[in-house]
């Protein structure tokens, strides 16, 4: 500091002490004073972490606030639309055609015209970000509005076209975190590494789950699930503070805006916490796990043929290239018509939005019981407080609804996944595990009406039980994760099925990890975009598999005296992006690597057998030591392809280079990787 | 395979194939006996993890179940003696001082005697094992017995020592899980690498944790925050599966032994679900997280500085070395007496066992409403339906007892941790901040009697509440973990609070993670245990400290052609583990590292300046390539400090080699990293 600069300051003080001396307390307010500078030292550092994982959670939770207030204001408006229509089937029907047609087509038109990358849930491709593949574009803030209008007008088609909001969400989180991380940096001037960024991706994503379910929790931990391969616990609170700080504006905006008394859970159930479930009921739980599980495997199986199918077939190859509103529009038509509620929707609870199947589904009362005594046999508007009577259906009574729901959404959604408009799947995934759920959970309470009794006391069956069971199970058996079990507790705001939901999840997860790749990984094989396989625990044999039997052996290596002919030579001959350098080309000790661009800019400032234009260059026009970097991580042939795998996924390599005493032999990339890893799958 | 032997099974598939005829439907028995067999063939892969896991879960629940019941008896015979003997005071006297006094000394002394490891509660030493570093007879089986009887006894002797299990269940389950890990590897012969061991290891302090308090989701969140310092998502589903094996187990027994009519929380609650809190409640949650944060930050400088204190103090270290158990029972004595009912005990609510204690705080009506309108000023023996009237107290009121409970505690439990006899710390830490919790509960309800009115609705405050919150930020504060608040929603079985009891345990984690090390860690410090301190985000300066600032550089190398006399040199003049291997001592290029034992065997084999004994050996007398291992990872002297403390977490790394263009150049430990990030805090 300039001894001017403290001069002054010094004498600045003075005279503040002067003046503070004829006020009462002097010591007393300096001492103040001197701590609240303390405190807003503390809390005002710029660039601090916390400001940036606040204002994340607040502005995702006004977002999606704001989403769900538009989207049920225009559901509403379809509603009325329909009431108001009366008698008239055919007006009836085109009103109830039009209403998602016109949105899914906007939807596909509006977001594909924008940006390509708007389409889908957007999940598979910041997990594949997140393994270190850099995806230009896909985080770019110009995709925002393409993908919240989009969303918008999906969630308007309602339960029609049957897609969720989680995936987007996640994309519009990161896409902010992303934005604002860039702000930062140009504020602060900090320099924000990749394993900074890596992080706040990882708390967006929690931030996009939390702040749709109002669950901070499981929104870390699913995010965490779905997104890495591992995760580090010092960042932990990170994504908990924005996690939280999301789920606690979205909860505080709904009491504000008069839904709800108090701060309090989406899907708010009232089962009996005295005595949820009797212990024999226990197996049942285990045998809705396998049922999940064994459907989420069909599920999976058909989801990517169809995705595949889709990329093949020539005709719907042409329209996804040249017409995709086309394509939503045809799928829309199919599925309104069906959901029609003079048609087929009668069976379907068509006239119900997403959130109110759910809460229908999440009843803590028995269907059966209330469908014998039902009075009315079709009430004529949806009742608030009885969403239940939409499923019982005097003809095929409340089973028959519930088996046809999940007959015909099994298709209808595998179809709905083809779309290519901002849409989530999991919500719809959560929805069908509830039905599932709830059809195991009345068929207990028919068989055993009294409920199981154990030393007299009659204890009823709560199907509702089941059905938060079956809507953890089937998501995470769908997703391969455990903390949907956990996320079902936080949106319900009741925790006492804990034990058999979370046997539920173990069982469905087991059998869908053991035949299927998950939702995810399933999407980005078909998507072609970057993947690991992961090693099965009893693929014992990734442990014998060595480095030298799978590494590529061709690499072009640079001599660290490289002359401009060996560079150029080199730099043709492949275009990877890093090359390393050895000693000598005899010995070839593995010294460093050399970026491709050092290499460009080396050739554009040397001239061929020419000395360097300018004098500040060394002399000789061979490579200087200033653009080797150092290779921190390398094979050796010996390394198991377990362990290499292993430190692949823990560093987020794409690539390191074999020695063999320091001499460098070869090179993996994620590429050979994979490609062992399938070889001890099917061994040739 | 040999062929005779095809034949053979040939011959007898045909007989076998001949004898299915004749039975009815031999095709669908033969199809069903292949699938059978192919699902035995899933199920029954010796040495599969799952059995490994339910093992250990289904051991540690019969081992808790088992303790909760011994110590349920003891103290209920306790108690049975201070009501048997009448309104003699002196003989209650003494039976309430001989009962903790006799089982303390009898802890210390018997664990003690079996094996010094068994002190404490084992979660700092586990900790460390699992930062890569080896505590041989820490995890044999020996300290198992030790420390089952040596807790008991501490458990037995009440809520007078505040003591309680967890960090003992943690160590006892990774005990048994090293055991059946070596069992394992013993009877199939598979190679148990160390990333296996680690991950079990986890999965075992999961196992701990939820068998403690049935909560199989915060075990795996708590263990994995307090343990690790990244973790694998790949292997979460084992921490899940044997936590929940472990948690259901122990939940199922307390349902055989009619505790329970069915499978709920350990410390079931039952708060209002429709109207938990109401919005400006919320401030009040906000200042119990920082309320809970102080005391945090005071509670762990005082333990951390009286557990010096004692190693110090010449006395107590006399007293430590020779008769420890004489040090215990002093302490006992003390806490005893201080807890007695007539003396100072009925200000303390000293009656109550460490369960009633929790109990009574989560109690959801108002105690200073029920105080008003209690009848009997002093209850003869303990009502278990008003476990509250032992802390109403008519000369202090029941902020009195609270108050006074709180101070008391505060050091009596600081005290407590310096005994050495196997104990937890964490239940009464989780009790104390109820407490806290407890107090400002009734202080809002006290200043709100008729709660805060919104819209004209009258909804009482729970105190309750405020208890679960400050549970949960206490513990989170004092263990530096967030999962608290998960483990106080397990526990209890109800999840309503989640919003504010997050938000406490967030602030209350901010203020104890800016201004102390988390409780094992302090111990770890203490301990003098390997320790490798964090980098907080904001020390930016660990970005510009490169490896070379701190680096080692006064190492032995060995050149690859080393001959007897150089490795006799280089092995004498330094006691490191292994040794860099270099091409020559010249260019000093790094090409692998070789092993003490493998240098020391070397010597062994080859005499001085003599041909080998064997023939076999190499003639020159120089090492082999063989027994030259690979270096896979290496720090280049431009590293930052901050990147080389991140590859040290992740890759559980004890030393690496740094290199300069693939020489090296010096040695990195963790003893090299921990002084230079505390010269980052105290810059000289």
């Amino acid at each position: 500091m300039d001894s001017q600069v403290i001069e002054q300051g010094e004498a600045g003080d003075k005279l503040l002490a002067q003046k503070d001396v004829l006020r009462p307390f002097p010591k007393t307010r300096r001492t103040m004073k001197a701590f609240l500078l303390g405190v807003k030292g503390i809390l005002f550092r710029v660039g601090d972490d916390w400001y940036f994982l606040f204002a994340l959670g607040v502005i995702m939770a006004l977002i999606s606030f704001t989403m769900d207030f538009t989207v049920s204001k225009l559901l509403n408006a379809h509603r009325w639309l329909q009431q108001e229509l009366g008698n008239n089937t055919f007006l009836r029907y085109l009103s109830w055609i039009v209403y998602p047609i016109a949105l899914v087509a906007f939807s596909t038109g509006f977001a594909q015209s924008i940006t390509p990358h708007s389409g889908g849930s957007g999940i598979p491709e910041l997990k594949t970000i997140l393994t270190g593949v850099i995806l230009e574009e896909y985080l770019t803030i110009k995709n925002f509005g393409a993908k919240v209008v989009g969303l918008t007008c999906t969630l308007s088609a309602g339960s029609t076209m049957f897609l969720g909001k989680v995936g987007p969400f996640v994309h519009l989180s990161s896409m902010i975190a992303a934005y604002l991380g860039r702000m930062r940096t140009s504020v602060t001037g900090h320099y924000e590494n990749k394993s900074k960024e890596h992080e706040m991706l990882v708390a967006a994503a929690a931030v996009g789950v939390s702040t749709v379910f109002g669950a901070p929790i499981s929104g870390v931990l699913f995010s965490v699930e779905v997104m890495s391969s591992h995760f580090a616990v010092r960042n932990y609170w990170r994504g908990f503070f924005a996690a939280t700080c999301g789920a606690f504006m979205f909860r505080l905006l709904a009491v504000f805006n008069s839904e709800q008394e108090t701060i309090s859970a989406i899907f708010k159930t009232n089962f009996k916490i005295t005595f949820p479930f009797d212990l024999p009921e226990t197996f049942f739980y285990m045998i809705l796990g396998v049922i999940c599980g064994t459907i989420s495997c069909a599920y999976l199986f058909c989801q990517r043929w169809l995705l595949g199918y889709v990329k093949r077939n020539p005709y719907t190859t042409k329209l996804m290239a040249n017409d995709k509103p086309v394509y939503s529009a045809i799928l829309a038509l199919l599925m309104a018509t069906i959901t029609f509620p003079d048609f087929l929707g009668q069976y379907l609870a068509s006239r119900l939005s997403m959130k109110e199947l759910l809460v229908s589904l999440f009843d803590n009362r028995t269907w059966w019981t209330l469908s014998q005594n039902m009075s009315s046999p079709s009430p004529v508007g949806v009742d608030p407080q009885n969403l239940w009577m939409e499923w019982a259906n005097p003809q095929i009574t409340i089973f028959g609804t519930l088996l046809f729901f999940l007959i015909m959404k099994f298709w209808m959604f595998t179809l709905a996944t083809t779309l290519p408009l901002p849409a989530g799947y999991f919500m719809p995934v959560f929805i069908y595990g509830a039905a599932i759920g709830r059809l195991v959970g009345e068929t207990v309470a028919y068989i055993f009406p009294d409920g199981i009794t154990s030393d007299g006391v009659v204890n009823p069956i709560i199907p509702g039980g089941y059905a938060l069971a079956g809507a953890a199970a089937y998501s995470g058996a769908v997703t391969h994760t455990l903390s949907t079990a956990l996320l079902a507790f936080e949106a319900t705001g009741q925790i006492a099925h804990i034990l058999p939901v979370i046997l539920s999840v173990l069982i469905a997860n087991a059998i869908a990890q053991k035949f299927q790749p998950s939702f995810y990984d399933g999407t980005i094989i078909v998507k072609k975009l970057p993947y690991l396989p992961r090693i099965r625990s009893r693929q014992i044999n990734s442990y014998k598999v060595k480095t030298n039997e799978f590494m590529k052996t061709d690499i072009e290596v640079l001599p660290r005296d490289a002359k401009f002919d060996q560079i150029l030579q080199v730099i043709t001959s492949s275009d990877d992006t890093e090359f390393p350098v050895v000693d000598n080309t005899e010995t070839r000790v593995l010294v460093g690597i050399v970026k491709r661009s050092h290499l460009v800019s080396f050739l554009e400032t040397h001239e061929h057998n020419q000395e360097p234009r300018s004098p500040g260059h060394k002399t000789d026009g061979s490579l200087s030591d200033g653009c080797i970097e150092p290779v921190n991580f390398q094979l050796s042939s010996w390394t198991s392809l377990h362990e290499a795998h292993h430190l692949f996924v823990l560093l987020n390599l794409q690539h390191a280079f074999v020695t063999e005493y320091g001499k460098i032999v070869g090179c993996v990339t994620r590429k050979e990787m994979r490609k062992a890893i399938e070889n001890l799958a099917n061994p040739k």
